[in-house]
């Protein structure tokens, strides 16, 4: 192990090196070297490397991520042995996925995302009890500024794209009783795969809807049609690579709050949309998928609430779907295990 | 699974697909979503993300690289469970390297380097019979283009920064024999840690030097102090955090070409350099370490062939390695096995 005089002995360390030193006084911690690392040895530079960090870490929440990415992307090393070119290759994917990220538009995020990062975080962040609705991430579209509705209202323009829909839901606990205090932030795109944000023209497609004391709530509003994720950069590449689509499935968005229950947000599908096994954010599962029916008598219409006129096609589409939230001491319990 | 008529559906799809469809005339995979997939379960996100890559990915080794990064990063996750505010972190870390990185100055690369990839790839890249000389990464500052001189040979200016160094090395084949038709690139810093690229003044303390032909080529020039890798954007926060310094040993860089062997590209550092266990770049190996002795007999430095005047601080510094270089044949017996 080198001494402190070995350390800022100017003949063994160079100028960059000491004004390191005099700036800071501190003298650098050195290790000995004791063992020869090696390949198909028991002493690798991956325990080198955990070693070293072993003993300078002070934070240990930081010593086990920092190990755990170490470990892992040393393992894709050994079982991929890639070449320079391919390490080259490799690097410059992920310096262009920095350089070109903008803003919300972060490519690094769009590429954990295309492959299942997260909602393997979201899964392993909301773990929910046995019969409970899966969270899904939020996607870029939420505001948190919005309209607040009673029940039954509608939440988009009159000149709105897309075939009328009237969803229906309610919200219940795990005994299968609806809850009370709900209030439901939704939003989606219309019927081009359009949000409002995109069109740059006010908010449309979505609001905080207030559910009845059983837990129903209501609101009309279009069938949103599937969208591609941003084709961006590298992301685009990745995708053709991997002989894979962008698109994700049709869906709707909710977050759910209710007072004493774990809040939800999560994305539900219609069982028509294309693209269901192959969403680009993996963020489809079954559970979330449901039958959305065509209703083609204007008595259920007027029922529904929709003005004479408003609706096209001679159908609107009833999308019903329940949701089922955990107590915070359900999901305490859960986190305890 | 969806089938081409419901993809193309105006009423499924949202107009950025169907542009896409309309573009290339493709219509894109879906497969089933036959399984709900969660954490415990016994299908994963992970097992989605790889199922559905088996069947879209044509190339094997793009297949087989894109898994094992999908395997390895999820398992970091599972492994760490990331709150969404480390998440962000992490991702804004890997942003701010790409965007940072410039040319031959790679962030990206770096991170790389500091958490031992580089070393591991070169041992991965390069195995090697017992006894030879381990290979490692060249750094930032080979030249190809540089002057060839005989053996014996002054590969420095008057002017160099440094005290004066005689280097002797032997180039030996794995049964201990000196090897004919050796060539040695030679490259390192000076008495102040520096390169001649650095300095803009050039070539300097580098060259290719044409060994005799038992092997044996020996220089004049200076004994280099030890240097810091760049502390650049996020590698300077990650030493930190760490606890970690950014220097490097003291080294001498070679690359050793001789026909019918594997070429070697390797640094060795003398054993009076500091930072020999605790090297940022994790190059440095108790086998590339060897002592550097004083030569203080004015006669010996005549010999060496210094001239009257030349020899600073009353001594110049022995350095000698011996390097044995694998056959190409037996390197490729090594990769069969």
């Amino acid at each position: 192990m080198a001494t402190p005089s070995q350390i800022t002995n100017p003949l063994l360390v160079g100028v960059a090196i000491r004004s390191q030193i005099e700036i800071d006084g501190k003298i650098p911690v050195d290790i000995p070297l004791e063992k020869e690392f090696a390949e198909g040895s028991d002493y690798t530079v991956t325990d080198h490397v955990n070693q070293l960090h072993a003993g300078t870490c002070k934070n240990p929440r930081t010593l086990q991520i920092v190990t755990s990415i170490v470990n892992h992307l040393h393992s894709v090393i050994r079982e991929t042995k890639p070449s320079n070119e391919e390490w080259e290759e490799a690097i410059d994917f992920v310096t262009k996925a920095g350089k070109e990220s903008q803003g919300k538009l972060n490519i690094i995020f769009l590429l954990g995302a295309v492959l299942g990062m997260n909602t393997l975080i979201n899964d392993i962040n909301h773990p929910k009890p046995p019969g409970c609705t899966s969270a899904t991430e939020s996607g870029p579209f939420y505001i948190d500024d919005v309209p607040e509705y009673p029940s039954g209202s509608s939440i988009i323009k009159a000149d709105t794209k897309g075939e009328r829909m009237f969803f229906f839901g309610t919200v219940k606990n795990t005994k299968g009783e609806g809850i009370r205090g709900v209030k439901v932030d939704v939003w989606q795109a219309d019927g081009d795969g359009v949000y409002d944000v995109q069109y740059h023209e006010g908010t449309n497609d979505r609001g905080r809807i207030v559910a009845e004391a059983t837990g129903d709530f209501c609101y009309r509003g279009v069938l949103p049609t599937a969208y591609h994720v941003p084709t961006l950069s590298v992301v685009k590449d990745l995708l053709a690579t991997l002989g894979r689509h962008p698109n994700r499935s049709t869906h709707l968005h909710f977050t759910i709050v209710a007072p004493g229950y774990e809040s939800l947000t999560t994305q539900i599908y219609p069982s028509h949309s294309p693209f269901l096994g192959t969403d680009a954010a993996f963020a489809t599962k079954p559970s979330l998928v449901s039958d959305v029916v065509e209703v083609t008598d204007p008595r259920k219409w007027v029922e529904m609430g929709f003005k004479e006129g408003e609706v096209t096609n001679g159908r609107v589409w009833l999308w019903k779907y329940d949701f089922v939230l955990p107590t915070t001491a359900e999901v305490e319990a859960l986190k305890k295990l």
